[in-house]
Protein backbone atom coordinates (compact mmCIF):
# COMPACT_ATOMS: atom_id res chain seq x y z
CA UNK A 1 0.00 0.00 0.00
CA UNK A 2 1.14 4.14 -0.31
CA UNK A 3 3.60 3.72 2.00
CA UNK A 4 4.10 7.55 2.25
CA UNK A 5 2.20 8.13 5.83
CA UNK A 6 -0.64 10.39 5.73
CA UNK A 7 -3.43 9.27 8.12
CA UNK A 8 -5.37 7.84 5.16
CA UNK A 9 -2.82 5.77 3.63
CA UNK A 10 -2.25 4.26 6.75
CA UNK A 11 -5.64 3.18 7.01
CA UNK A 12 -5.95 1.85 3.91
CA UNK A 13 -2.72 0.01 5.64
CA UNK A 14 -4.67 -1.75 8.16
CA UNK A 15 -7.45 -2.63 6.06
CA UNK A 16 -5.33 -4.24 3.29
CA UNK A 17 -3.37 -6.12 6.40
CA UNK A 18 -6.68 -7.46 7.25
CA UNK A 19 -7.81 -8.91 3.51
CA UNK A 20 -7.55 -12.68 3.90
CA UNK A 21 -7.27 -12.54 7.49
CA UNK A 22 -10.64 -11.72 8.71
CA UNK A 23 -11.62 -10.04 5.72
CA UNK A 24 -12.54 -12.12 2.92
CA UNK A 25 -13.63 -11.73 -0.77
CA UNK A 26 -17.32 -10.24 -0.94
CA UNK A 27 -17.19 -9.52 2.58
CA UNK A 28 -18.46 -6.72 4.08
CA UNK A 29 -16.07 -3.83 5.41
CA UNK A 30 -17.31 -2.23 8.26
CA UNK A 31 -19.11 0.96 8.33
CA UNK A 32 -17.37 4.33 8.27
CA UNK A 33 -19.27 5.07 11.75
CA UNK A 34 -17.02 2.17 12.98
CA UNK A 35 -13.62 2.53 10.97
CA UNK A 36 -14.03 6.13 12.08
CA UNK A 37 -14.11 5.17 16.10
CA UNK A 38 -11.79 2.19 15.71
CA UNK A 39 -8.91 3.76 14.19
CA UNK A 40 -9.62 7.50 15.62
CA UNK A 41 -9.46 9.59 12.27
CA UNK A 42 -12.20 11.82 10.93
CA UNK A 43 -14.41 11.24 8.20
CA UNK A 44 -12.99 12.59 5.92
CA UNK A 45 -9.52 10.17 6.03
CA UNK A 46 -11.99 7.50 6.31
CA UNK A 47 -13.74 8.29 2.93
CA UNK A 48 -10.23 9.06 1.58
CA UNK A 49 -8.97 5.24 2.20
CA UNK A 50 -11.85 3.72 1.18
CA UNK A 51 -11.60 5.95 -2.15
CA UNK A 52 -8.04 5.22 -2.21
CA UNK A 53 -8.76 1.12 -2.06
CA UNK A 54 -12.06 1.39 -4.61
CA UNK A 55 -9.96 3.31 -7.00
CA UNK A 56 -7.14 0.58 -6.69
CA UNK A 57 -9.63 -1.90 -7.42
CA UNK A 58 -9.24 -3.48 -4.06
CA UNK A 59 -12.95 -2.82 -2.47
CA UNK A 60 -16.35 -2.02 -4.43
CA UNK A 61 -18.28 0.54 -2.50
CA UNK A 62 -22.01 0.68 -3.61
CA UNK A 63 -23.88 3.73 -2.68
CA UNK A 64 -26.24 3.38 0.46
CA UNK A 65 -24.89 -0.55 1.08
CA UNK A 66 -21.56 -0.38 1.66
CA UNK A 67 -17.82 -1.01 0.82
CA UNK A 68 -17.29 -4.57 0.00
CA UNK A 69 -13.74 -6.69 -0.38
CA UNK A 70 -13.16 -6.98 -4.45
CA UNK A 71 -11.41 -10.30 -5.74
CA UNK A 72 -7.96 -8.84 -6.61
CA UNK A 73 -7.54 -7.49 -9.95
CA UNK A 74 -3.95 -7.04 -10.97
CA UNK A 75 -2.52 -5.79 -13.80
CA UNK A 76 1.36 -7.14 -14.56
CA UNK A 77 3.81 -6.02 -17.51
CA UNK A 78 5.07 -8.74 -18.94
CA UNK A 79 8.45 -6.72 -20.19
CA UNK A 80 11.06 -8.88 -17.83
CA UNK A 81 11.35 -11.41 -15.72
CA UNK A 82 10.02 -11.04 -11.89
CA UNK A 83 9.28 -12.77 -9.39
CA UNK A 84 5.96 -12.63 -7.41
CA UNK A 85 7.03 -11.05 -4.39
CA UNK A 86 8.27 -8.14 -6.93
CA UNK A 87 5.29 -8.22 -9.14
CA UNK A 88 2.75 -7.84 -5.74
CA UNK A 89 5.19 -5.61 -4.06
CA UNK A 90 4.72 -3.25 -7.39
CA UNK A 91 1.02 -3.05 -6.11
CA UNK A 92 1.76 -2.58 -2.57
CA UNK A 93 0.78 -6.23 -1.59
CA UNK A 94 2.41 -8.29 0.90
CA UNK A 95 2.69 -11.74 -0.21
CA UNK A 96 2.56 -15.24 1.10
CA UNK A 97 2.89 -18.16 -0.11
CA UNK A 98 1.31 -22.03 1.30
CA UNK A 99 3.61 -24.86 0.70
CA UNK A 100 1.91 -27.81 -0.71
CA UNK A 101 4.32 -30.39 -1.93
CA UNK A 102 8.44 -30.29 -1.69
CA UNK A 103 9.44 -33.60 -3.34
CA UNK A 104 12.31 -35.92 -5.03
CA UNK A 105 10.90 -37.03 -8.35
CA UNK A 106 12.10 -38.55 -11.70
CA UNK A 107 12.02 -35.75 -14.10
CA UNK A 108 8.87 -35.94 -16.21
CA UNK A 109 9.36 -35.29 -20.07
CA UNK A 110 8.41 -31.74 -20.18
CA UNK A 111 10.68 -30.96 -17.25
CA UNK A 112 13.75 -33.18 -18.80
CA UNK A 113 13.40 -31.41 -22.03
CA UNK A 114 13.00 -27.34 -19.87
CA UNK A 115 16.10 -28.71 -17.86
CA UNK A 116 18.25 -29.84 -20.44
CA UNK A 117 18.57 -33.15 -18.13
CA UNK A 118 19.21 -36.77 -19.20
CA UNK A 119 16.74 -39.20 -19.24
CA UNK A 120 16.17 -40.87 -15.18
CA UNK A 121 17.54 -37.24 -14.05
CA UNK A 122 15.88 -36.43 -10.83
CA UNK A 123 14.46 -33.36 -9.73
CA UNK A 124 13.06 -30.90 -6.72
CA UNK A 125 9.23 -30.40 -7.11
CA UNK A 126 7.97 -27.69 -4.76
CA UNK A 127 4.15 -26.72 -5.36
CA UNK A 128 2.71 -23.59 -3.60
CA UNK A 129 0.08 -21.50 -3.15
CA UNK A 130 0.77 -17.63 -3.77
CA UNK A 131 -1.09 -15.18 -2.03
CA UNK A 132 -1.43 -11.85 -2.25
CA UNK A 133 -2.86 -9.30 0.40
CA UNK A 134 -4.20 -12.92 1.88
CA UNK A 135 -5.61 -14.16 -1.38
CA UNK A 136 -4.76 -17.14 -3.54
CA UNK A 137 -3.46 -15.87 -6.95
CA UNK A 138 -1.27 -18.51 -8.51
CA UNK A 139 -0.13 -22.48 -7.68
CA UNK A 140 2.82 -22.29 -8.86
CA UNK A 141 5.16 -26.13 -9.94
CA UNK A 142 8.23 -25.58 -9.42
CA UNK A 143 11.02 -27.49 -10.91
CA UNK A 144 14.62 -27.30 -9.94
CA UNK A 145 17.73 -29.81 -11.42
CA UNK A 146 18.23 -31.78 -8.03
CA UNK A 147 21.59 -30.34 -6.19
CA UNK A 148 20.43 -27.04 -6.79
CA UNK A 149 16.52 -28.38 -5.33
CA UNK A 150 17.85 -29.54 -2.29
CA UNK A 151 19.45 -26.44 -1.19
CA UNK A 152 16.47 -24.67 -2.12
CA UNK A 153 14.39 -26.76 0.03
CA UNK A 154 16.02 -26.01 2.70
CA UNK A 155 15.15 -22.46 2.79
CA UNK A 156 11.74 -20.91 4.40
CA UNK A 157 9.61 -21.68 1.26
CA UNK A 158 6.72 -19.52 3.07
CA UNK A 159 8.62 -16.54 3.58
CA UNK A 160 11.52 -16.51 1.15
CA UNK A 161 11.10 -16.21 -2.57
CA UNK A 162 12.56 -18.75 -4.54
CA UNK A 163 14.24 -16.72 -6.94
CA UNK A 164 15.86 -14.69 -3.44
CA UNK A 165 16.80 -18.29 -2.27
CA UNK A 166 18.69 -18.68 -5.92
CA UNK A 167 20.37 -15.46 -6.22
CA UNK A 168 21.30 -14.42 -2.93
CA UNK A 169 22.12 -17.45 -0.84
CA UNK A 170 22.99 -20.20 -3.77
CA UNK A 171 25.14 -18.11 -6.02
CA UNK A 172 22.83 -18.44 -8.95
CA UNK A 173 22.06 -15.25 -10.84
CA UNK A 174 19.18 -15.16 -13.20
CA UNK A 175 19.55 -13.50 -16.63
CA UNK A 176 16.33 -14.19 -18.50
CA UNK A 177 13.46 -16.36 -18.76
CA UNK A 178 11.61 -18.46 -21.89
CA UNK A 179 7.90 -18.02 -21.45
CA UNK A 180 4.88 -19.82 -22.94
CA UNK A 181 1.11 -18.91 -21.88
CA UNK A 182 -1.61 -20.64 -22.45
CA UNK A 183 -5.41 -20.41 -21.19
CA UNK A 184 -7.25 -23.12 -19.61
CA UNK A 185 -9.51 -24.01 -16.98
CA UNK A 186 -8.95 -25.30 -13.73
CA UNK A 187 -9.84 -28.90 -12.40
CA UNK A 188 -10.96 -29.65 -9.00
CA UNK A 189 -7.66 -29.56 -7.02
CA UNK A 190 -6.27 -26.48 -9.02
CA UNK A 191 -9.88 -24.69 -8.20
CA UNK A 192 -9.96 -25.99 -4.45
CA UNK A 193 -5.81 -24.15 -4.30
CA UNK A 194 -7.01 -20.89 -6.10
CA UNK A 195 -10.08 -20.50 -3.92
CA UNK A 196 -12.23 -20.58 -7.10
CA UNK A 197 -14.79 -22.61 -9.16
CA UNK A 198 -14.01 -26.03 -11.50
CA UNK A 199 -14.06 -24.69 -14.59
CA UNK A 200 -12.95 -20.95 -14.38
CA UNK A 201 -10.41 -19.50 -16.33
CA UNK A 202 -6.81 -19.63 -15.54
CA UNK A 203 -3.76 -18.69 -16.89
CA UNK A 204 -1.20 -21.13 -17.17
CA UNK A 205 2.30 -19.63 -17.69
CA UNK A 206 5.44 -22.34 -18.61
CA UNK A 207 8.57 -20.82 -17.45
CA UNK A 208 12.09 -21.55 -17.71
CA UNK A 209 14.76 -19.42 -16.52
CA UNK A 210 18.50 -19.40 -16.84
CA UNK A 211 21.95 -18.83 -15.40
CA UNK A 212 24.29 -16.96 -16.79
CA UNK A 213 25.67 -19.47 -19.88
CA UNK A 214 22.08 -20.05 -20.87
CA UNK A 215 21.77 -22.98 -18.77
CA UNK A 216 18.38 -23.52 -17.42
CA UNK A 217 18.15 -23.74 -13.51
CA UNK A 218 14.45 -22.95 -12.19
CA UNK A 219 11.02 -24.30 -14.70
CA UNK A 220 7.91 -23.45 -13.57
CA UNK A 221 4.24 -24.06 -14.69
CA UNK A 222 2.06 -21.07 -13.29
CA UNK A 223 -1.40 -21.29 -12.64
CA UNK A 224 -3.05 -17.57 -11.90
CA UNK A 225 -6.58 -16.94 -11.33
CA UNK A 226 -7.43 -15.36 -14.68
CA UNK A 227 -10.00 -12.88 -12.85
CA UNK A 228 -7.61 -12.05 -10.68
CA UNK A 229 -5.03 -10.98 -13.51
CA UNK A 230 -3.94 -8.92 -16.74
CA UNK A 231 -1.07 -9.26 -18.67
CA UNK A 232 -0.01 -6.25 -20.03
CA UNK A 233 2.60 -5.46 -22.70
CA UNK A 234 3.27 -2.33 -25.34
CA UNK A 235 4.51 -4.06 -28.72
CA UNK A 236 6.52 -1.91 -32.16
CA UNK A 237 4.71 -2.42 -35.34
CA UNK A 238 6.68 -5.23 -36.72
CA UNK A 239 9.06 -4.25 -39.45
CA UNK A 240 8.40 -0.99 -41.58
CA UNK A 241 4.62 0.15 -42.22
CA UNK A 242 4.16 -0.27 -45.61
CA UNK A 243 6.32 -3.67 -46.24
CA UNK A 244 4.01 -5.28 -43.43
CA UNK A 245 1.91 -8.19 -45.19
CA UNK B 1 2.89 -24.32 -45.75
CA UNK B 2 6.28 -24.94 -47.13
CA UNK B 3 6.67 -23.15 -50.26
CA UNK B 4 9.91 -24.94 -52.06
CA UNK B 5 8.75 -26.85 -54.70
CA UNK B 6 9.06 -30.16 -53.36
CA UNK B 7 6.87 -32.85 -54.37
CA UNK B 8 6.23 -33.79 -50.86
CA UNK B 9 5.94 -29.95 -49.99
CA UNK B 10 3.24 -29.51 -52.73
CA UNK B 11 0.95 -32.84 -51.01
CA UNK B 12 1.11 -30.96 -47.77
CA UNK B 13 -0.07 -27.58 -49.53
CA UNK B 14 -2.68 -30.01 -51.17
CA UNK B 15 -4.09 -31.39 -47.58
CA UNK B 16 -4.34 -27.77 -45.93
CA UNK B 17 -5.77 -26.47 -48.55
CA UNK B 18 -8.27 -29.14 -47.45
CA UNK B 19 -8.40 -28.04 -43.44
CA UNK B 20 -11.71 -26.40 -43.39
CA UNK B 21 -13.37 -27.65 -46.64
CA UNK B 22 -13.82 -31.64 -46.94
CA UNK B 23 -11.52 -32.26 -43.57
CA UNK B 24 -12.40 -31.08 -40.37
CA UNK B 25 -10.28 -31.62 -36.76
CA UNK B 26 -11.31 -35.02 -36.01
CA UNK B 27 -11.65 -36.51 -39.71
CA UNK B 28 -9.86 -39.54 -41.10
CA UNK B 29 -7.40 -38.00 -43.93
CA UNK B 30 -7.46 -40.54 -46.84
CA UNK B 31 -5.35 -43.52 -46.56
CA UNK B 32 -1.96 -43.48 -47.71
CA UNK B 33 -2.43 -45.82 -50.81
CA UNK B 34 -5.95 -43.05 -51.94
CA UNK B 35 -3.56 -40.59 -51.54
CA UNK B 36 -0.47 -42.38 -54.05
CA UNK B 37 -3.68 -42.84 -56.59
CA UNK B 38 -5.23 -39.31 -55.93
CA UNK B 39 -1.83 -36.94 -56.38
CA UNK B 40 -0.04 -39.67 -58.62
CA UNK B 41 3.44 -39.61 -56.07
CA UNK B 42 5.11 -42.42 -54.72
CA UNK B 43 4.67 -43.90 -51.29
CA UNK B 44 7.29 -42.47 -49.68
CA UNK B 45 6.15 -38.76 -51.03
CA UNK B 46 2.94 -39.44 -49.44
CA UNK B 47 4.71 -40.52 -46.18
CA UNK B 48 6.85 -37.46 -46.31
CA UNK B 49 4.09 -34.95 -46.97
CA UNK B 50 2.12 -36.70 -43.61
CA UNK B 51 5.04 -36.92 -41.43
CA UNK B 52 5.95 -33.33 -42.08
CA UNK B 53 2.00 -32.20 -41.38
CA UNK B 54 2.29 -34.15 -38.18
CA UNK B 55 5.58 -32.88 -36.70
CA UNK B 56 3.67 -29.68 -37.22
CA UNK B 57 0.87 -30.16 -35.30
CA UNK B 58 -1.59 -30.43 -38.34
CA UNK B 59 -2.39 -34.33 -38.20
CA UNK B 60 -2.31 -36.77 -35.96
CA UNK B 61 -1.00 -40.42 -36.95
CA UNK B 62 -1.98 -43.41 -35.09
CA UNK B 63 -0.07 -46.18 -35.75
CA UNK B 64 -1.98 -48.97 -37.91
CA UNK B 65 -5.38 -46.46 -38.03
CA UNK B 66 -4.52 -43.69 -39.67
CA UNK B 67 -3.78 -39.83 -40.11
CA UNK B 68 -6.66 -37.54 -38.83
CA UNK B 69 -7.39 -33.65 -38.66
CA UNK B 70 -5.54 -32.35 -35.55
CA UNK B 71 -7.24 -28.97 -33.39
CA UNK B 72 -4.58 -26.52 -34.68
CA UNK B 73 -1.78 -25.71 -32.17
CA UNK B 74 -0.39 -22.57 -33.18
CA UNK B 75 2.82 -20.56 -31.45
CA UNK B 76 3.09 -17.34 -31.60
CA UNK B 77 5.53 -15.03 -30.09
CA UNK B 78 4.92 -11.61 -28.65
CA UNK B 79 7.79 -9.71 -29.78
CA UNK B 80 5.59 -7.48 -31.95
CA UNK B 81 2.25 -5.79 -33.58
CA UNK B 82 1.57 -8.53 -36.07
CA UNK B 83 -1.85 -8.82 -37.94
CA UNK B 84 -3.42 -12.31 -37.57
CA UNK B 85 -2.89 -12.98 -41.37
CA UNK B 86 1.01 -12.39 -41.00
CA UNK B 87 1.19 -14.62 -37.95
CA UNK B 88 -0.57 -17.36 -39.90
CA UNK B 89 1.77 -16.49 -42.80
CA UNK B 90 4.44 -17.49 -40.49
CA UNK B 91 3.09 -20.84 -40.01
CA UNK B 92 2.67 -21.73 -43.27
CA UNK B 93 -1.55 -21.20 -43.01
CA UNK B 94 -3.66 -20.00 -45.32
CA UNK B 95 -6.42 -17.34 -43.79
CA UNK B 96 -9.40 -16.55 -44.32
CA UNK B 97 -11.92 -14.48 -42.06
CA UNK B 98 -16.01 -14.65 -42.08
CA UNK B 99 -17.59 -11.32 -41.35
CA UNK B 100 -20.50 -11.43 -38.69
CA UNK B 101 -20.96 -7.66 -37.98
CA UNK B 102 -20.20 -4.21 -39.60
CA UNK B 103 -22.09 -1.42 -37.93
CA UNK B 104 -22.36 2.27 -36.37
CA UNK B 105 -22.78 1.93 -32.96
CA UNK B 106 -22.51 5.18 -30.21
CA UNK B 107 -18.80 4.17 -28.79
CA UNK B 108 -19.20 2.70 -25.50
CA UNK B 109 -17.42 3.91 -22.56
CA UNK B 110 -13.96 1.39 -23.12
CA UNK B 111 -14.08 1.70 -26.77
CA UNK B 112 -14.39 5.63 -25.86
CA UNK B 113 -11.45 5.45 -23.79
CA UNK B 114 -9.52 3.21 -25.78
CA UNK B 115 -9.59 5.55 -29.21
CA UNK B 116 -9.93 8.65 -26.67
CA UNK B 117 -13.28 9.66 -28.10
CA UNK B 118 -15.71 12.32 -26.69
CA UNK B 119 -18.94 11.01 -25.17
CA UNK B 120 -21.31 10.20 -27.59
CA UNK B 121 -18.66 9.89 -30.61
CA UNK B 122 -19.97 7.21 -32.92
CA UNK B 123 -17.68 3.92 -34.07
CA UNK B 124 -17.91 1.09 -36.61
CA UNK B 125 -17.88 -2.18 -34.78
CA UNK B 126 -16.93 -4.97 -37.36
CA UNK B 127 -17.35 -8.71 -36.11
CA UNK B 128 -15.42 -11.45 -37.43
CA UNK B 129 -14.21 -14.89 -37.03
CA UNK B 130 -10.67 -15.66 -38.00
CA UNK B 131 -9.79 -19.01 -39.80
CA UNK B 132 -6.55 -20.98 -40.33
CA UNK B 133 -6.30 -23.60 -42.47
CA UNK B 134 -10.32 -23.51 -42.35
CA UNK B 135 -10.38 -23.41 -38.57
CA UNK B 136 -12.01 -21.26 -36.72
CA UNK B 137 -9.13 -19.68 -34.22
CA UNK B 138 -10.25 -16.24 -33.42
CA UNK B 139 -13.26 -14.52 -32.96
CA UNK B 140 -12.22 -10.44 -33.36
CA UNK B 141 -14.45 -7.62 -32.43
CA UNK B 142 -12.86 -4.11 -34.09
CA UNK B 143 -13.54 -0.86 -33.61
CA UNK B 144 -12.65 2.19 -35.49
CA UNK B 145 -12.80 6.16 -35.28
CA UNK B 146 -16.12 6.68 -37.92
CA UNK B 147 -14.44 8.56 -40.63
CA UNK B 148 -11.85 5.52 -40.56
CA UNK B 149 -13.76 2.98 -39.83
CA UNK B 150 -16.41 3.90 -42.86
CA UNK B 151 -13.59 3.57 -45.07
CA UNK B 152 -12.50 0.53 -43.62
CA UNK B 153 -16.19 -0.95 -43.75
CA UNK B 154 -16.17 -0.76 -47.59
CA UNK B 155 -12.91 -3.10 -48.03
CA UNK B 156 -12.92 -6.60 -48.57
CA UNK B 157 -13.10 -7.97 -44.91
CA UNK B 158 -13.50 -11.47 -45.26
CA UNK B 159 -10.15 -11.28 -47.99
CA UNK B 160 -8.26 -7.78 -46.64
CA UNK B 161 -6.82 -7.46 -43.26
CA UNK B 162 -7.76 -4.67 -41.47
CA UNK B 163 -4.35 -3.57 -41.23
CA UNK B 164 -3.76 -3.79 -44.56
CA UNK B 165 -6.57 -1.15 -45.49
CA UNK B 166 -5.73 0.85 -42.63
CA UNK B 167 -2.13 1.05 -43.52
CA UNK B 168 -2.10 0.31 -47.69
CA UNK B 169 -5.26 1.96 -48.60
CA UNK B 170 -6.14 4.34 -45.87
CA UNK B 171 -2.79 5.95 -45.04
CA UNK B 172 -2.85 5.28 -41.87
CA UNK B 173 0.71 3.50 -40.47
CA UNK B 174 0.65 1.56 -37.27
CA UNK B 175 3.18 2.27 -35.30
CA UNK B 176 2.83 0.19 -31.85
CA UNK B 177 -0.14 -1.51 -29.69
CA UNK B 178 -0.76 -1.89 -26.03
CA UNK B 179 -2.05 -5.57 -25.33
CA UNK B 180 -4.07 -6.40 -22.33
CA UNK B 181 -4.17 -10.10 -21.88
CA UNK B 182 -6.92 -11.65 -20.12
CA UNK B 183 -8.21 -15.75 -19.59
CA UNK B 184 -11.94 -16.27 -19.77
CA UNK B 185 -14.47 -18.90 -20.65
CA UNK B 186 -16.32 -19.16 -23.74
CA UNK B 187 -19.95 -17.68 -23.94
CA UNK B 188 -22.50 -19.52 -25.76
CA UNK B 189 -22.07 -17.15 -28.96
CA UNK B 190 -17.87 -17.05 -28.98
CA UNK B 191 -18.43 -20.86 -28.40
CA UNK B 192 -20.86 -20.94 -31.44
CA UNK B 193 -18.21 -18.79 -33.58
CA UNK B 194 -15.19 -20.84 -32.79
CA UNK B 195 -16.78 -23.93 -32.76
CA UNK B 196 -15.77 -25.18 -29.12
CA UNK B 197 -18.07 -26.12 -26.61
CA UNK B 198 -19.24 -23.53 -24.15
CA UNK B 199 -17.18 -22.81 -21.37
CA UNK B 200 -14.04 -23.58 -23.28
CA UNK B 201 -10.86 -21.75 -22.39
CA UNK B 202 -10.05 -18.11 -24.37
CA UNK B 203 -7.45 -16.14 -24.89
CA UNK B 204 -8.81 -12.23 -24.23
CA UNK B 205 -6.17 -9.75 -26.16
CA UNK B 206 -7.39 -6.05 -25.53
CA UNK B 207 -5.08 -4.12 -28.55
CA UNK B 208 -5.56 -0.63 -29.14
CA UNK B 209 -3.06 0.36 -32.32
CA UNK B 210 -1.76 3.85 -32.59
CA UNK B 211 -0.54 5.46 -35.61
CA UNK B 212 2.09 8.34 -35.87
CA UNK B 213 1.47 11.08 -33.32
CA UNK B 214 0.76 8.40 -30.55
CA UNK B 215 -3.05 8.79 -32.03
CA UNK B 216 -5.19 5.33 -30.87
CA UNK B 217 -7.10 4.38 -34.61
CA UNK B 218 -8.26 0.42 -33.96
CA UNK B 219 -9.02 -1.04 -30.86
CA UNK B 220 -10.07 -5.15 -30.70
CA UNK B 221 -10.81 -7.35 -28.62
CA UNK B 222 -9.49 -10.44 -29.90
CA UNK B 223 -11.08 -14.27 -28.45
CA UNK B 224 -8.43 -16.53 -29.27
CA UNK B 225 -9.47 -20.71 -29.16
CA UNK B 226 -6.66 -21.30 -25.94
CA UNK B 227 -6.46 -25.13 -27.02
CA UNK B 228 -5.31 -23.88 -30.65
CA UNK B 229 -2.27 -21.21 -29.51
CA UNK B 230 0.46 -20.89 -27.06
CA UNK B 231 1.83 -17.11 -27.05
CA UNK B 232 5.59 -16.89 -26.19
CA UNK B 233 8.32 -14.53 -25.04
CA UNK B 234 11.81 -14.57 -23.60
CA UNK B 235 12.60 -11.82 -21.16
CA UNK B 236 15.67 -10.64 -19.45
CA UNK B 237 15.72 -10.52 -15.84
CA UNK B 238 14.54 -7.22 -14.73
CA UNK B 239 17.48 -5.05 -12.85
CA UNK B 240 20.96 -6.33 -12.63
CA UNK B 241 20.60 -9.71 -10.29
CA UNK B 242 21.56 -8.89 -7.13
CA UNK B 243 19.51 -5.99 -6.20
CA UNK B 244 16.76 -7.75 -7.42
CA UNK B 245 13.78 -8.28 -4.16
Amino acid sequence: MASDGTLYAQIESALVARFGVDLHPGNKLPTEDSLIDEYGVSRITVRRALQNLASKGFIVTKRGIGSFVATPALSQPLTALTSFVEDMDAHGLNTTARVLVVEEITAPAHVREALELPLGAKVVRIERVRLAAGQPVSLDETYLPLHLGRLVAQGDLENEPIFDLLEKRHDTPLVEAAYALKAGTADSPTAAALDVDEGSAIFRIERTSFTTGQKPVDYEILHYRADAMTFTMRLPRAGASGDAE
